[in-house]
Order: structure tokens, then C-alpha cells, then sequence
């Protein structure tokens, strides 16, 4: 959106004969620094050359010596010991939670399952039943148990939304430059220990099913078998269908994620405002699910918490202005007056 | 920073004559189409006027139709139900350590302490003796007890970062234009079940303490009472010298916080880089304490956590390129070549 404005911008400008104006803007500070001395260095050229090359291009040219910005919500996910912080407490939840939970079975108490039933509802759940099925807990993949460092750089450096190409590339080629959620591992060794199986249920395609298999197994989290321990998209429609096909073979007492969805498609009904999402995430019988069956992990940098306009994330009851208003602007120069 | 280099631009372009090009970038793309047209329409400038107004300006205008736009991490934070159940998980799992701690009490068990003691390090932390004081927990206000939905949404429409002169107006008058975290009232209906003092350690000024207690009392978190459950910046020097305060008064059984430093000012050593912050947080030790004394609340809009450069975010180790590679940009037209 701003990139369509900007190439606009520089279009309409550039017929005007200031297409330079339209560069320093985006590509930050230095590179317009850079730009503006060049521009005046060199006699004024006719400009409209100069906005074809803007319009055709895929990317605006970063000098090479320039490091890309990283956006703030990559800084605290990827970067920041807080969001470590955030993800350890989930996971140290998870493990402790899950502690036990054999034993209350082996002396023939029921084990709560966690999986909310077709046809329930966010207002009043019921739970799939577990009977006597095996013990299992479902992550989802991305951002849940693996950061996706080399995608996201990527993503940092060209300065652009999410590419579905480049995503498909990234499940096929980009098994190594991963890293572990903090505080998985631990999980993970508590549910060996435990007899818990460990079942992954993602969106990423079934076609690439070989390749997240290997990145799985080869992190230590697996193993990861499709169809039994990894479902992805194309398995079945959607993570519901996907989790009701896991729960039918297993008692999951557990699930974690860094969407709404990880826990159930009704968060992400499409009637549901911003606002009522979060409502629903703190109604009287799912606020108790937070930390106690369901496990969620931070994830400012995509997906469906990244929505709602000004009003909506800002009720126009929560509007407030500073007093004693800021100081008014410098007068003008002399010789503007 | 990205308005200063505008403002650059504006002035540099504007002694070119093309002021009116700083315009459009900055406020979007419905008034960026305006001014073009507005611009066309009346015949060329001489600029420089322009320039001048652009540069004594605090804020571009903005057209009172036109909504502000909502970063992606206030978004998130303020108005996703993810952030809402990361919150409600943080404080449930609160709300479940302080059960039963009394108890241990009341049959002679020691009651564990969470606030490091001075001269210990995060590698091998001791903590100060609870001896038979009473217990409390201790929560920072800002991102922890309450969101500053006022602050923030004035800070979304401006476009800028933090603004200390409109912080201070905004302790002092924003009093009402804030929500309680998800579930923090219900861990104080626990702790006051449970007869647990609620304490606050905030960097707000002390200025205003007035204000601020009567917020958090308005709100039914208090009594906030200066000096005994309301510590501010200027009470003490930092907030580990405050804390060592209030540990001598009570016998802190967890603390919550959305910065590192709301647990202890060692993760702010300046030496610590942000991967050095990262490792601190999930290492043998303290990696214990998430969930577990220590409750991490999330916070990408401001704070210790947004820092790192490129490489410290995406270690060089994580790089990944697309194969196939991108097509390549269109070819430029016939004329050009």
C-alpha cells in the first residue's frame, strides 16, 4: 500500500522533473542523503527516464553497504531476551502441565482433552472425548516451534509483505536456518519421558511434507511422520478437520501455538471483529483454557492478530489529547513575514 | 529518524522546487493524490515558502477524514485476542502460583523469595530473604496493569516515537483513557483472597504520584499508597534499588513486568547485546523462573525490547535465498534501450 503510493508518487512527480524526490523517502536516511547529493551533482536529467525505472522495478536498490531496517516486531520476536522470556513461560507451563497427567490416568482418573468438539461453541465447549486413546500433545510449526529466521530476513530485506512464492521456496529449502522456540526442548523431553506423543498440525503445504519432516527430525523434535505426527495443509481443509482427524487417534491434552487458530477455527469466524476476538479469547469458559490446555506463544510479526483499524484498536473512548497543548510551531524566517 | 529524513528531503527538494513531492510519501496515499492534483492545478511555486512551513511544522497535516494508520505491533498488542491470551496466560499462571503459598506458610515452610539480591548475578542468582514478612507481588503499571490506549493512540496518529513532554502530560491527565491488562483482576481478587499485598515499582515520575494512584485505585487495583504499595522514579534511583526496598518490607513471592528490567536491572547491563540479553533470559537458571516467580507480559510497541541491528536479529548463520531466484525486473521500455 505505502510501496503503490510511492511508486505513484514517483511517477507523477517524475513527469513533473522531480523523480529523485520520490527515493530518499523510503529507502531511509542515508540512502536519500546519498541520493539528494548525487541528484545535485549531476546537471537536472529529464526525470521521466529515471520513473520508468522506478515503476518496473521489483525492489527500490539499497547500496550494498547499507544493512537492511529490521522491523520493531522482528527486533522483540526474533531478537528481544522479552519475547524469549514469553516463550519459556509458555513452554515451562506446557511441560508442567503436562506432568502427571499419566499418572491421573494410570490410576483410571479421565485425562481432559482439549480439542473443542464439532459443532460446540467458544461460549459453552465441549471437548472431543479421549477414552482410552494414547496421550498426545499438538503444536503448530511456524513461529510455534521453530523461528523462521532465514525467511523473515529475507522478508526484512526486501521490505515487503508476505510472498507465497517465496514461502513455498522457503518449506522446500529452508530446513537449517531455523531456530528452536525457546523452551521446546524441554517440552519435548518431558513428553518422551512421559509417553506423551508429539503431533504437529501446520498450514504448510503437503506437497513439502518430506522437507518439514526432515527439518523437524533433524531439530530434535520428532519424529515426524505424516499423517501420524505431522499434518499439514492438503492433509485435511482446515486445522479443525485436521485436529478432529488427531483427535480421533489420540487424547490431546494439549495444544500450542502463536494463532488463534492453532486452537480453533471459531476465533477466526469471519463475522468476528478485532474486538470480538478478543472477547471471545477472555469469555468466562475460554479464559480458563490460557496456560491450562492451551499454550500460546508471541507472534507480533504476521497473522491474523495484525488487523483493525484506528477506531478498532482505539476506541474512540480511549481518545485523549495532551494539555497543556505542545508549543505552536517556530515563527516563520524574516523574510517570510 | 524516517521524519527527520523527510524533513531533508522536503527542504533540500524544496530549494529545487519541488517541495510539494516531501508531501504524498508521508501522509498516504489519499492526500498524497490530492496535493499532486492541487499542485497541478495552480501554476509552479517558487518552493522555497513551502520548505520553510515543512520544516517549523511538529506534525504534517493531515485531512480530518483520513484515519490514522495503526502499526502493525500496536495491532497486535491492543487489539488482537492473540496478545489478549497471552496476557490472560501469564496472569492465570500467576493467579495459580500464589494459591497454596500462604499455605506452605501458615505449616512453617519457607515461602520463596524472586526478587535477586544485591551483589548476585543472573548465572547465580541468591535472593532476598522473606524471613516472616508478609507477602506480596510486585507489578509494574505501563504494558503490565494497565494499556495506555490514550497514549498510544495519539502516538499512532502523530507518527512518532516516544515524546517525554507528552508522557508527563499524560501521566498527570490520562487517568481514564486506559484498559486493565487481561486477567490481572482476577489475580488480585486471588491475592487479596489470599492475603498477599499488591505492590507497584514503575518508572513513572513521582511527580505525579497522585495521579497514578488514584488511576490504579479507580481501576480496583489498589490501594496504591506511596512509599508502601506505589513506588515511582524518584522514590529510587532504579527499579532494583526500589525493589531491594519494598523486599525489605515484604516478602515478594513473584513480580510481573513487560521489560526485562521489572525482574532485574542485570538484563539491562549495558554490555549485554541483544543475543547476550536472549541467552540471559533461557539460561540454566533464570530460564526457571519464567512462569515460575517471574511473569513476562508482552510488549512490541516500546521498551529494551525493540533494539538489534540486522545481523543481531538474523544471525549471518540464518541467511537463505530463494531458488529458483526471483524473475527478473521487467526489461525497461524500447525508448530507454
Amino acid at each position: 500500500m505505502a510501496r503503490a503510493t510511492l511508486v505513484l508518487a514517483a511517477a507523477t512527480l517524475a513527469l513533473q522533473g522531480c523523480a529523485a524526490a520520490a527515493i530518499p523517502v523510503v529507502a531511509g536516511g542515508f540512502v536519500g542523503q546519498k541520493a539528494l547529493k548525487h541528484r545535485k551533482a549531476r546537471k537536472p536529467d529529464r526525470g521521466a527516464p529515471t520513473a520508468y525505472r522506478l515503476l518496473d522495478l521489483k525492489e527500490l536498490p539499497r547500496p550494498t553497504n547499507a544493512a537492511p531496517t529490521v522491523p520493531a516486531s522482528m527486533q522483540y520476536l526474533y531478537g528481544s531476551g522479552e519475547a524469549a522470556a514469553l516463550s519459556l513461560q509458555a513452554y515451562m507451563g506446557l511441560a508442567n502441565y503436562l506432568v502427571g497427567l499419566p499418572a491421573d490416568r494410570s490410576i483410571g482418573h479421565d485425562v481432559p482433552s482439549v480439542v473443542i468438539a464439532p459443532g460446540s461453541t467458544l461460549e459453552a465447549p465441549t471437548f472431543v472425548p479421549c477414552g482410552k486413546k494414547p496421550l498426545a500433545i499438538v503444536f503448530d510449526i511456524d513461529e510455534t516451534a521453530v523461528l523462521n529466521l532465514g525467511y523473515e530476513a529475507d522478508a526484512a530485506r526486501r521490505g515487503e509483505g508476505f510472498d507465497a512464492q517465496r514461502w513455498a521456496d522457503w518449506e522446500r529449502t529452508g530446513r537449517t536456518q531455523v531456530a528452536v522456540v525457546p523452551g521446546l526442548l524441554d517440552v519435548i523431553k518431558v513428553a518422551r519421558i512421559e509417553n506423551i506423543a508429539v503431533v504437529f498440525n501446520s498450514n504448510r503445504s503437503v506437497a513439502h511434507a518430506a522437507e518439514t519432516a526432515a527439518m523437524l527430525n533433524d531439530l530434535g523434535l520428532g519424529p515426524a511422520v505424516e499423517g501420524r505426527t505431522l499434518w499439514l495443509q492438503g492433509d485435511e481443509s482446515g486445522k479443525d478437520a485436521r485436529r478432529w482427524a488427531i483427535a480421533a487417534k489420540y487424547c490431546v491434552v494439549a495444544m500450542s501455538g502463536d494463532q488463534l487458530g492453532d486452537f480453533s477455527d471459531l476465533f477466526n469466524a469471519p463475522a468476528l471483529l478485532p474486538s470480538a476476538r478478543r472477547e471471545a479469547v477472555a469469555g468466562r469458559k475460554t479464559s480458563l483454557m490460557w496456560g491450562h490446555g492451551w499454550f500460546m506463544l508471541p507472534n507480533p510479526v504476521y497473522g491474523t492478530g495484525l488487523k483493525g483499524d484506528f477506531d478498532t484498536v482505539f476506541p474512540p473512548a480511549t481518545r485523549w489529547v495532551p494539555t497543556p497543548t505542545p508549543a505552536a510551531p517556530t515563527p516563520l524566517p524574516a523574510k517570510e513575514k
